[in-house]
């Protein structure tokens, strides 16, 4: 089979996978329903992906990489706000929930493990241009970890919409903002 | 059927399950083994629970209520900290994994809801009392709420074992410690 017919036939069972996914949340997806829907042998894609829970979130990822659009309001506590609400939004969408109920079941193989750090890394870069900001500014500083920012404020949002299923509202995450800013070594 | 008897029951059914839960990860659990393990119809499993995620995620929420122990170290910093290493080793438990990858995927029913929110409230009131005692010594303000700095420490050691799978090391979880007591008001 060609590299080409390989990618073709992986996008329509991507998107099989989806709708099932999305639909039902991800327990009710089968391989047998996603071969079904995309016309390809459940023994391919077991061959393929190994596991239904693997092709869902191949799935998932291949769609979902770039959705949250990263704010320009002037200011880090107003960027990191703005983005707050709208990660807040994007994990409660069926989308998001899908996908992050996915990525936090799958046991990794070599293929889910790349898959998931090439996921972070792209959503983190693109986010932390937020935090590079406000360092050029010079309202935090320059030494600060991007990284563990962010984490500061999404893993909270995470935690509510996975975990606890608690209200996520403007209070709350204006809240992890402010202590998260809070506690950011200024330039002195 | 007696009260007494639907207890044993569900006790056995239970016991069944987390063993599979446990061992095989919580997407290796079918009804049909735990009804082979505990003896008990599989009819009957699915009449009490509806689905096996269910019934995982009750036997889990069982068994793990009061597994971290909270240390009190004389310091905030000093109890967040060692907290936050308990918390981590928990979670990379065979049983810690299990738990809240099943927390995170099944879709609540009223009875899952309610055991989910006891589970919570539970063991954030137990953990509580760290940022209360903080509050008596004087070293925080006494007006900070203690859900809100738990959730700042604890939210992204889940959401790395859980989600980004990074390594969780003492640096990481000093940092959160750090900047979320930072973060919060003192009292002036």
């Amino acid at each position: 089979m060609s590299r080409c017919r390989v990618q073709r036939v992986s996008a329509k069972e991507r998107h099989a996978a989806i709708g099932d996914g999305v639909e039902n949340g991800v327990r009710g997806v089968t391989m047998t329903e996603v071969a079904r829907r995309s016309g390809v042998h459940a023994t391919s894609l077991d061959r393929r992906w190994g596991s239904v829970e693997d092709l869902v979130l191949d799935a998932l990822l291949d769609v979902s990489g770039d959705t949250l659009t990263v704010p320009d309001t002037g200011s880090l506590r107003g960027d990191l706000r703005a983005f707050a609400r709208l990660l807040a939004d994007y994990l409660i969408s069926p989308l998001g929930t899908a996908l992050v109920r996915s990525m936090s079941t799958v046991e990794d193989d070599s293929a889910t493990s790349d898959a998931r750090r090439s996921f972070w890394l792209a959503r983190s870069k693109a986010a932390g241009v937020m935090i590079e900001r406000a360092a050029a500014r010079g309202d935090i500083a320059a030494d600060v970890d991007p990284r563990i920012v962010l984490e500061m404020v999404i893993a909270p949002i995470h935690f509510r919409r996975l975990l606890t299923r608690e209200v996520v509202d403007d209070r709350m995450l204006d809240a992890v903002v402010d202590i998260t800013i809070g506690g950011l070594s200024f330039p002195s």
